[in-house]
């Protein structure tokens, strides 16, 4: 009988779901709209019917879900999940699903499962401490120590999104002052400009002088932090994902000029600072390997 | 045939030196003025001669060494030593005690190893992630994960004396702005105040106002470095040793205010905020343990 392993990437948008071999090899994906497959148990109806019509027959060895946001991965319990509109403010998901697939659930915050994704497949191969940044919405990142992913003592470990670079500064969405959101995150840059951030981010590209200073003071803002990460966890790579890898070129000089020109951090102790590989299977490839790695 | 440990606490004041048993107990203690022994060479020959003098026929199995400041603990060098007065700026420490005394010497970090010695032997014993953060002349961090130590991709985690909390902030020694070390080293007190940091903490223990107020200062400047340390790393527990342990009831309740009134870090993901218990005897025990956990 065939083996197969399922990972889940449930998004704010978007629910996916990618049947893979033992070795990883993803070989069918099927997506629905997060809001259309109304909550909890509805969006466990979907994934139980998709693995039924895509590996119908296969054995099913584990599946692996990439959560957006606080999570407790050890009950595998979504925590008041704010990008999931609709969802109650505790979901037990890991023991719903596996209760409906008869297999064991292994669930996990999305930034957590990209540094996995791109430390097994992507940017990250084969480095043993890494720090996977992603800048996209919100700003979040996911450690790898010791070849091995690190998500805290209570599963919340890289919140490199709410680190306070200013105690007197901007007001931050989470009632904090002067957070690298506050600053740079997608919606921050949204709500200051009344544009989308996409938006302002290709006008950057374009050269357009005042979407060009909000860029950079963000980029800035996160080099700062990427320096203050540097500092406190010393890895060896950073990996920066989310939607900022398609403004790189614009981008990556001053990201990085925080940690090139740091007195404190010498030059053999400098991080590497490179943009994800995987794109936007990312949380696919996530959710696969976290499947194989609790194997 | 006895089988001894030797424990190397290597500061900018004193040098000790500890035979212990294969259990981690202390049986003998030698102390030197660092400057009296004449550098690298000079510290070498009088650890050779305590050695002989208190576990002369003895079986020595491991050296653990404790230095102050910037090391790779890979080949053992110390790099750059800043509080060790007339050492040059390389010293492969390690090797130079290996081939004099004849056994494996593992060098490190004394704020990783008071980390260790504070997780085996003192207030972190049990716990799986912790960040022991020293608050002395200077402020810095060794962190245990998984159980163990972890020092970093270039073996300088933990450094959150160099953590920006405000980018346009007080100049700090190391050439950046807005350091925690700039509000709260006691290096940085005693430049501001013109007074040593021990005396002002004294006089704030005394509730003298103008000394109160540079203490409380920079107790809510470390405390938003805790925070930030939090959001990253996410430990169990957070262990404060240092000078400021002998002010603990002035520091405690501000140190933790940024922790405790985070709108991002809800109550059930707080680590705990606890004095370190082993003292004056940290970094012996450290060096103790280290070699002990690398046997």
């Amino acid at each position: 009988m065939a083996q197969v392993i399922v990972g889940i990437d449930l998004g704010g948008t978007q629910v996916r779901l990618a049947i893979a071999d033992r070795g990883g090899g993803i070989s069918s994906i099927a997506r629905a709209r997060t809001t259309e497959l109304g909550g909890p148990a509805g969006t466990v109806s979907w994934v139980v019917r998709q693995v039924e019509r895509l590996a119908g027959g296969a054995r099913l060895m584990a599946v692996g879900v990439g959560v957006p946001g606080p999570c407790d991965p050890r009950s595998g319990t979504l925590v008041n999940p704010p990008n999931l509109a609709g969802w109650p403010r505790t979901v037990p998901f890991a023991a719903m699903l596996r209760d409906a697939l008869r297999t064991p659930v292994h669930l996990e915050n999305d930034a957590n499962l990209a540094a996995v994704a791109e430390h097994r497949r992507g940017a990250g191969r084969g480095v043993s401490d890494l720090a996977y940044v992603t800048w996209s919405t919100g700003i979040g990142a996911g450690l790898i120590i010791a070849g091995r992913l690190y998500s805290g003592a209570h599963g919340s470990a890289g919140e490199v999104g709410h680190m306070v670079l200013d105690p007197a500064g901007r007001l931050c969405r989470c009632g904090s002052r002067g957070c690298t959101e506050a600053y740079a995150s997608g919606a921050a840059i949204a709500d200051r400009t009344g544009k989308p951030a996409a938006e302002v981010f290709a006008a950057a590209r374009r050269g357009e002088p005042e979407a060009l200073a909000v860029v950079e003071e963000a980029a800035a803002m996160v080099g700062i932090a990427l320096m203050n990460l540097a500092n406190l966890v010393d890895p060896e790579l950073i990996v920066m994902g989310g939607g900022i890898t398609a403004s790189w070129a614009l981008v990556r000089r001053r990201l990085y000029e925080p940690i090139r020109t740091s007195p404190f951090i010498t030059r053999n102790r400098r991080p590497r600072l490179v943009r994800a590989t995987l794109g936007s299977q990312v949380g696919l490839v996530g959710a696969v390997e976290w499947a194989l790695a609790n194997l």
